[in-house]
């Protein structure tokens, strides 16, 4: 590393998330992110103080990716049918980007994410927080009319398990996807109106 | 194998399926299947002409106890919502007795299942067919208004996936999952109405 460039956090997890992608979560150690680096790894160590907390920050950062995208559309400017339709095909889309794009570095990011319980747990907590939120916007505006807004948020983002949860990534390229996605989607607006 | 009794096909599967509680999927063969029935290996050879060909049809009858379990909640006597929600509750049901009531068996099939393609596409094809059944009904006594009863069956099926995919079986055993699941049964059938 250059003297004058200062080693942030985001610095540190940008090369541990190019060394995972190298060696794979099994080999991956932290003397090769300091490597990367040109660092000792104490001063990785300085920021992240064990490897799991490395690993679990590096996860959680590639999960707010998704959160992140997807914020957009609980505000943006449509009446909450609009924005439950994109939200749900932003997730597909995201999560089909991740898995075709990279599939090596999203097979990482899976077995990694089996490790990190608890910022996987978070991730799905904001995500349905997020989904919740235009539920409600539905509710109140009378396009939807569940009792309520969490529990069919909830309900929602379980029913679209298939075309988001990474162990289906398999079925994702399969011919008739789309359509598949679309009737699953139609029916579940049906169900909150 | 005393010589009265007839080797058939079905006494071999039986055997078959304990070999394979008793040994797990890696290590089970067809001389410990023989052995179990006194009979010789060319014997069991004479049933099924490989070992694949044994554990395709020991998978196969595994999965079928599940469709027979169900095909009685599409012809009962009850209205076509009824019918839907006793077999989406039916089928949670048997997933959950199999996985908790004897979870090396159900770990056994769950790799068997991962080799046995066809079996597993076949039996997802049987079960779609029955629910498709009972939305038909549902259409044709106008308490469901889905335009196409196959693509609506097939949707409700993929939506609870979480609720009778093998790999969720963790999750099965969780406080709270029955209200998910009702709470998910409900918006799907509000969804049909």
């Amino acid at each position: 590393m250059a003297p004058s460039e200062t080693l942030t956090a985001e610095r540190i997890l940008e090369a541990t998330e190019e060394v995972l992608r190298r060696h794979g979560p099994a080999k991956a150690t932290v003397v090769d992110v300091a490597r990367a680096l040109g660092v000792s790894h104490g001063t990785v160590y300085r920021h992240f103080r064990t490897k799991a907390t490395l690993r679990e920050a590096v996860t959680k950062r590639w999960l707010d990716r998704t959160s992140q995208t997807l914020a957009r559309f609980v505000t943006e400017d449509h009446d909450p049918e609009t924005r439950l339709r994109h939200w749900l095909a932003g997730l597909f889309e995201a999560k089909r980007k991740k898995a075709g794009g990279d599939p090596e570095l999203f097979a990482t990011y899976s077995v990694l994410a089996e490790e990190a319980g608890e910022a996987v747990s978070d991730h799905i907590d904001e995500l349905t927080g997020q989904l919740t939120e235009i539920v409600r916007a539905g509710v109140e505006s009378g396009a939807f009319t569940v009792a309520d807004p969490a529990v069919a948020a909830r309900a929602v983002f379980q029913a679209t398990g298939r075309f988001h949860d990474p162990s289906y990534a398999r079925e994702w390229l399969k011919p008739g996807v789309e359509g598949e996605f679309e009737a699953l989607v139609e029916l579940l607006v049906r169900g909150l109106r």
